[in-house]
């Protein structure tokens, strides 16, 4: 029996003074991050210097040059380029939505992956449908030759916004091809937007050929502007609206994934990522999405040097290419990773901007999940509170599906859908500390995973 | 044993139901808040029309008149403002600061409850400490005839910049009085600020009898400013530096808290209250300190109407007047309260500006804590983890002394003090999601206590 208590005992003690160890080594971590980082500064330069960079665009090429420097002056052992071919979809000329009775310009932005209507425009009536049954039950006769507006709003009553955003995605991504099926020859979405402005939120749409064949123009409306065109159809139901767009997607373009290494001290061909992405849509400066996460995660290869960490895995910081509008640059990471038989024991991404740090979703397989929840008192005084249950990441997902566990970063949520994918999403919108204490927490998770997950 | 275990099992169904019926309440609220509240329009209304409103100022009385408006539009069953005489101090005329050779002009601004020069202003060398105790180790024959020059940075590295804030207090505070004791003329003080911008930012001061009777005029500089006149002092040790300032205190003002109450159905001379402060300092609109607060207060009459609460107390919203620069609104509402014989069970202050919710800090005392603890599993799903011990709040101060149990409504800190006491305290830096569940968090515990505590 006293045999046993001393076991008990050791074990005790020993825990204990690893859990006061690694309580140091993380204020150490956020003493760096919040008075010596770079990461507030690293990301000025991105957003002010080269601003929005859209994949295939010049200024995506900047960023990967600009990413490749930044990460060797962190201290990278080695930075690499991993090729990825993405598409290359461009604006061209502003569009345009106006109604015709009242000529009233509304603020909108052409969704990317959208065809353009050319310089002819395209003049129609306009149905307003609220879903897809209300757009089904309309039918062919009620919506052939016309534009399809898709007036929903975000449901503000959803603690997470993010959770809004996942419920009306649908209407910017599918809509165009739903309101096609019907024969529309157009149609406008209400801005994915938690805020009542002007600005239009972008954002991907596809082309589904298995529900049409047919690619109509595709346009965001800003919050107002959908308010506005709502009241035109509420006076007259035989509203005309005019849109004019000039996108066009060219051929596919060669880009990288950009990739800033720690190498490890004992486990030379196994890997531990943390990740942001580099490029952003085609306005703003893709400052909180994902400017912010791509530096919180630079500065992980600064803060382990500065503190005096050396890993024992293989740490990569990976800048992903081409996020917004195919995620091809991360494939490409995990067809790489796969076909060199690199052993990757984990994926974080972070790419919900740099507000204050909330919690990490992690994925329960291989007991990563069981791990991280044990060290919630450790993270507790940096005010994240919670571990969730399911990673998650859009450019860790393909790793995430060759069974790499995945652990999705989430800052404070409620700002995030003012400015995403609009002109607003720009430097100055970022909170410097907030900024910082993500850094520190990604520093910190990704520093206990090396340290104790096989 | 039989008899036990349904006595058991009667508990348990009891105590599962009531929390499910608060989870359905509280979600009601939240809803309430999220999709229908006016809390983000009447700050605008608070911040726009009327702005800043020192104690004492025509606006502070002016926010007096819109508080009772603004309460009774609400559904309050009745609004009383309730007397008290205020400090008026005013600004006067821009004072500036001027590094006399250069001519270099430091944004700086008179700190409240200052002296002024007047207009022959005060020039003379400075002297820079990092302490009371370097000040005292310089004495008289190093300051005398001098400006101190208080150059002490925020320590970024607390993770709650308000323990930063409390940490530098002292200069701002005490400072002046400090410093007249070793003969200075004057003393300017570096911002209490979490931003490195060009923002002075004021707040009160006091002239401590007991370690000085000489009054000497104290100014904030704004962060950029303080480093401007380090550099100065750096390069030329007999850098003087010229300060004006036409700042007064006049004779006392008759104003008021503004008070709004939901009549209680079964406890009539019993009161919970929930309260924040409507005056602010003479710069930027008040809108996080404490214009938030004001309007989330508020929310919760309309909130409780909408509905349909019927609290058992008196549920009094109190919008304090002079919490700046006396917080003799708050001693007021205390001394009425014990002149009434008016039975306070609980009493909540939300003074800390309009960002997402993060904990509420409670009194032990009568059970207080105890009870809010346990609805930690409630607020959890609107992401307040924490209940923390310790209830707090400038114009609660006077109740608590008295006995009353205390809340201090925390929100995420981060932001806070790169806008408080200056110019940049605007309404365009109050999110609107974030104040809404300010609000919707306040009216919930308030709804909480109401239902569960005597």
């Amino acid at each position: 029996m006293k045999k046993y208590f001393f076991l008990f005992l050791i074990c005790a003690t020993s825990l204990a003074f690893s859990q006061n160890q690694d309580s140091l080594m993380l204020r150490k971590l956020y003493d760096y991050h919040l008075t010596q980082s770079k990461t507030y500064s690293n990301l000025e330069g991105l957003c002010i210097k080269i601003g929005a960079r859209l994949s295939g665009s010049p200024q995506a090429e900047q960023a990967v040059q600009w990413a490749k420097k930044v990460m060797y002056a962190a201290g990278a052992d080695t930075v690499f380029l991993q090729p990825c071919k993405v598409p290359h979809w461009v604006r061209g000329e502003k569009e345009k939505c106006i109604v015709s009775s009242s000529q009233t310009h509304l603020n909108c932005l052409a969704l990317g992956g959208s065809v353009g209507t050319g310089e002819k425009g395209i003049k129609a009536n306009v149905v307003e449908v609220k879903n897809f049954d209300e757009l089904e039950t309309l039918g062919e006769k009620n919506i052939k030759g016309k534009i399809v507006f898709y007036n929903v709003f975000f449901d503000q009553s959803k603690i997470l916004p993010m959770d809004a955003y996942r419920e009306v995605g649908k209407f910017r991504f599918r809509g165009a091809s739903y309101a096609a099926k019907y024969g529309a020859v157009a149609c406008v979405v209400r801005s994915l937007s938690s805020v009542a402005d002007d600005e239009p939120h972008t954002g991907s749409m596809f082309y589904d050929t298995t529900i049409s064949a047919k690619k109509i123009p595709a346009f965001a409306l800003s919050y107002k502007a959908a308010d506005k065109l709502h009241a035109e159809l509420q006076k007259d139901k035989n509203t005309q609206l005019y849109v004019e767009s000039y996108c066009q997607t060219l051929p596919p373009v060669q880009s990288f994934n950009v990739i800033g290494q720690i190498n490890g001290s004992e486990k030379t061909n196994t890997f531990i990522v943390a990740g942001g992405h580099l490029d952003s849509w085609d306005v703003g400066q893709g400052a909180h999405d994902d400017g912010a996460g791509v530096v919180q995660c630079i500065e992980l290869l600064s803060a382990f040097k500065k503190t005096g960490i050396k890993p024992k895995h293989n740490i990569r910081v990976v800048a992903f290419m081409n996020e917004e509008n195919g995620t091809f640059g991360g494939e490409a990471y995990a067809k790489f990773a796969n076909e060199k038989n690199e052993k990757h024991i984990s994926a974080l991404e972070t790419d919900a901007g740099g507000y204050t740090p909330r919690s990490f979703d992690v994925d329960t397989i291989n007991g990563l999940y069981n791990l991280v929840v044990k060290w919630k008192n450790l993270f507790s005084p940096y005010l994240i509170e919670r571990i969730n249950k399911g990673g998650h990441g859009s450019d860790i997902h393909a790793l995430g599906k060759s069974g790499v566990p995945c652990i999705g970063f989430s800052p404070d949520n409620q700002r995030y859908f003012d400015i995403h994918h609009s002109n607003a999403d720009t430097f100055d919108k970022v909170n410097k500390r907030e900024l910082e204490l993500c850094g520190a927490a990604i520093s910190s998770i990704i520093y206990l995973i090396d340290k104790y997950y096989e």
